[in-house]
């Protein structure tokens, strides 16, 4: 396993500093790690970035959250209320490439770390930021969470039964998915920067975000003039059957095979009634066209589902995906966490953590020259604190000391 | 408005060779070209990029889905299967700096122009690849579409009620989301390359991409050791109440607003009672906890439920949003596009286009400076042709007329 990874140094000498927390950035800077990045946490010494959930002399009973977002990474404990712990982290952000925040609105001003405060001691720095609404918009003061950004980006309102009500993406894409279009942006930015020095203010808004990954619902939308609907597991817009989510033995909650005949290709159609013997329809008028197809879909479905019910979603994957119609087992994260090829690539990778129980998660998902970057241990809290003042500040153990007795350090 | 857009020259003079098609891969290259790359997207001169749908001495009835995924880009028109037309590509290739493609397993390297061919014309290009499933995956010779990526990828064990089927997520995550994650692995390539020259092969699978936003599930799994579950509206593990969508007048189909209420403040509970008129219930021993009031989750919801069926979904989001409890209101693809701040901060942008309507669409999120990039209109099927051979390789318009008639170029 150990030969399909390496360590990324794509962005190796990057000095980022990362006042993230929970996830939308967390998710932007690990990405940055993963690629090579010095990624050095800037949290606070009580309790830390709030994703590591610690409650005050309670066990971390809930550690994986913050393990998966802030793999690879360094944290530093700086109290950034006292004015010599301001005084460092301006330091720190001195050295720094880059620095991220995704802070409740106004907070990073009050801090006394607003873009100008930045820009006056590193004028070259990349200063990126997550809100939660875009400046402009009537929600520009309002809390958001992932939920409500997703709400108000419009994921539900495309997910879920046509006739049910509008339904969660399971999947936190107004943080990951924010943060990754983030991270693009920064990536851009150090790109040209190698050429002029230029330092820049870079914001995304959870609730833009969300906009870039629902251009598809924009464009039903630009071809109906209507808001796009929810499909259940259907794909409004797209006129063809059979297509959708069809139920396997033994009939547990996520045994379903997802099966999709093309419309552009009418020979799907007959192959598939060949493949579940039922050759007895191929011709039959009543099922020729897609759209006659559509116009009988719960009876189509019904032919469909007669037969994958007997079958595991496994084997109905195989047997359909073979025949060269895209077929996708629904597989839950116990399955997935069962599967050893992802390991085998390096897609999942164990953390092993000085605390906490060993712990598979997936890995950064794209493979350089056949390898995967490697893994390492989430930050305990204040962590590399000596060793980061050290490297970037060049401070001895003395001065070090002297931050500790004044509360500026954790 | 256009004050606030600008043209983003982070990747100005990066040349990509663009043999992608439909979402996973053009999502990839637009954001780049948004970037200020010159993304030039090689096509067949008789139907194109498949993604536009367009079909033989047929007017193109569906142009949006291409639209929304290929602007700020150039169209060449090559046919590869031409040897003269090979070695065109090859003469591309050779000056660009990166190359990315997404045809099906092996389609690439029967065209010619596998890794090992491209790296023998150009060896510091970065080669990138889209794939269905990993090498080494027990699937990875299937077809693979976004439904079936998210499938296999988890995201629909996670999505829909708890005791429903499992959901599809109207957002086509295992195309853009993947898009992204490559986008990101690409420019750590082209900024480390700035230094070294070096290319290097990268490769994304779209199943290993959707474990990267399932991550949060997967934290819970590590929680329970149980595959991670379906919650309707509510986001299982998190153990509060109130949380979720709840209905709004008219009653539409998306008239629905979401509350969450913290369990790591219980001020809100109260806070919200007192917003709905009803103190009465501040102190009732019946819901004091959070753990008292999931036990009693189907009499909380209708408690709020109750007060919201009185509202619209913009008032309550206002209302409960300004007591500083995190409200969203669930909107749809309609009333975002009436939404004429996405406009102002060029978030959303209108593509006039030479033969199609003029049609708003998300543009790039993430501002910089206060500015939003300038969207273009995506190519006409090889626009660039002359222009692009001309530019990239010097050839003057009797060679390019000699490849035309050739049968090399469209």
């Amino acid at each position: 396993m150990s030969d399909n990874l390496t360590d990324f140094t794509f962005l190796q000498g990057v000095k980022i500093i990362d006042f993230t927390q929970f996830e939308a950035g967390p998710s932007c800077t690990e990405s940055l790690a993963w690629l090579g990045a010095d990624v050095v946490k800037v949290e606070n010494p009580k309790l830390g970035d709030p994703g590591r959930r610690l409650r005050p002399d309670q066990p971390d009973i809930d550690p994986y959250y913050f393990h998966i977002l802030n793999a690879n990474k360094k944290s530093v404990t700086v109290n950034l209320k006292s004015p010599k712990g301001l005084e460092l982290a301006k330091d720190l952000i001195r050295q720094a490439d880059v620095m991220i925040e995704n802070f409740a609105p106004g907070a990073i001003e009050r801090l006394g770390l607003s873009y100008d405060d930045v820009k006056a001691v590193n004028p070259g720095i990349i200063y990126a930021q997550v809100k939660g609404f875009g400046e402009g918009s009537p929600f520009e003061k309002n809390l958001a969470f992932d939920m409500i950004a997703q709400a108000c980006g419009g994921t539900f309102s495309v997910t879920g039964d046509k006739d049910g009500p509008p339904t969660r993406p399971g999947i936190s894409l107004g943080d990951t998915g924010t943060g990754m279009v983030l991270a693009i942006t920064i990536l851009g930015a150090l790109y040209k920067r190698r050429e002029t020095g230029e330092g820049h203010q870079l914001q995304v808004a959870m609730q833009d975000a969300i906009l870039h990954y629902m251009r598809i619902p924009f464009s039903t939308q630009g071809l109906t003039g209507k808001a796009a609907e929810r499909g259940g597991s259907k794909v409004p817009g797209i006129v063809n059957a059979p297509m959708g989510l069809y139920p396997c033995a033994p009939g547990g909650p996520n045994d379903y095979v997802y099966v999709m005949t093309s419309r552009a290709n009418p020979d799907h159609w007959d192959r598939l009634l060949t493949l579940i013997g039922r050759e007895d329809l191929i011709g039959d008028e009543r099922y020729l066209t897609p759209a006659d197809r559509v116009a009988r879909e719960p009876e189509v479905d019904e032919i469909i589902a007669a037969w994958t019910r007997g079958r595991s979603k496994y084997d109905a994957m195989k047997v359909v995906g073979e025949s060269g119609i895209p077929a996708g087992a629904v597989l839950d994260t116990d399955e997935l966490n069962s599967d050893v090829t992802f390991e085998e690539r390096g897609v999942m990778q164990t953390m092993v953590h000085p605390v906490h129980r060993p712990f598979k998660m997936p890995a950064w998902p794209v493979r350089v020259d056949g390898k995967a970057t490697r893994l390492t241990a989430s930050p305990m809290l204040g962590e590399h604190t000596e060793e980061v003042i050290s490297d970037w500040l060049g401070l001895n153990n003395a001065a070090i000391a002297t931050l500790k007795r004044d509360g500026a350090v954790g």
